[in-house]
């Protein structure tokens, strides 16, 4: 019987290369997505076309209204989207946004009876968020013991972060071997309804960068 | 400047106690409530009716799509409520509850500059679920550490668990003391729309005798 794992997927490069890497690990994919009061659609969009190309991997949109609690610039329209790099922990930052995405997805996996869940954190080309960090990990896999029906009838579920150490050129070259098109994935944080990205976003200059790194030419659909 | 906490309220008898602690401690309090399928809106209604008897206290209601991800009592309309004790973790445990809503509250917290979540925990009359635990709360006020803006930046977020070791009689003896009108409350796990309770259910039962306990009627609406 094969492995079920929950992988985190936003439509991003990212999580695409996640998804690609449990696949082809053998895994039982269960792809979940959060409809959170984000600026645009087109990564939701994304996310469900990547998962559905490989025919067998099931996945779920569960919505939650981030943006009643506000206070980032991703999910309150009042907050512009800045366009020149940050100083510290950028506004773009959402409060506690990983801690609540694994939380719901620790509620899935022990539902379906998983015993992993994927996310793609990176500790490398990061954009200063505390919860893409290794400690946060770490203690996110320590609560995860105490915090669930399985951990405490003694199944384990282990937090999988293949992409933790690599450069964002080492993910797409990755993912490149594993055929995944990256020009279905959207990064940018204000990508138009059609999944066109502005190209001037953290977001966007980190992805442009990677796609430089791995010598590849960059498939962005750029508006 | 008043101390700021976020309270999470789930119109129920531990938490209308937990906010009236919160409340006479002095503290700024932000109520918090989720609409995350449940099988009845009368502990919605209870919740904000709690709150709002301060005229201070802030209340807000995050929707959170659980039915998505199923597997429990509380949350799949196919699941019936059980009406005896049941072994080991009952099927009312909504899976990773807690864990989902210490995140959202935690992300409120941040937006907010809040130093205090107060959760309503208590390791002596409750359910059976894992994440009631003092070690789940140990664990997740680690988490709190490393997965925030402003754990990085040395300012701390605190767990507050007040109930945490007091038994049911207790928790409303302490409550009537501070005024608390538990005929407001709704703790039943399939309450009419009116908040009439069942009588048989789990909670009804802890509920009850949490009231002979105390030694005080039980002003409970039954249907």
């Amino acid at each position: 019987m094969k492995t079920k794992a929950v992988i985190l997927t936003s439509g991003g490069l990212d999580s695409a290369t996640l998804l690609a890497m449990a696949h082809s690990n053998g895994r039982e994919c269960y792809s979940l997505s959060f409809d959170y009061g984000q600026r645009h659609r087109a990564e939701l969009n994304a996310a469900r076309g990547l998962a559905e190309r490989y025919g067998d991997v099931i996945h779920r949109v569960v919505s939650l209204d981030l943006s009643a609690i506000g206070g980032s610039a991703l999910t309150d329209m009042d907050i512009p989207v800045p366009t020149t790099p940050q100083e510290g922990i950028p506004i773009t930052y959402v409060p506690a946004r990983n801690t609540v995405f694994l939380s719901l997805a620790l509620g899935w996996a022990e539902v379906l009876g998983a015993s992993e869940i994927y996310i793609g954190v990176n500790a490398v080309d990061y954009s200063g968020y505390p919860d893409c960090r290794p400690e946060f990990i770490a203690a996110y896999q320590q609560l995860i013991g105490v915090a669930t029906k399985a951990g405490v009838e003694g199944a384990s579920i282990s937090l999988e972060t293949p992409l933790i150490d690599l450069s964002k050129g080492a993910i797409i070259d990755a993912g490149l071997r594993l055929g995944v098109d990256y020009s279905l994935t959207v990064s940018c944080y204000q990508a138009d309804e059609m999944g066109r990205a502005c190209g001037e976003c953290d977001s966007c200059r980190l992805r442009a960068a990677g796609f430089e790194q791995a010598g590849v030419p960059d498939p962005t659909r750029y508006r």
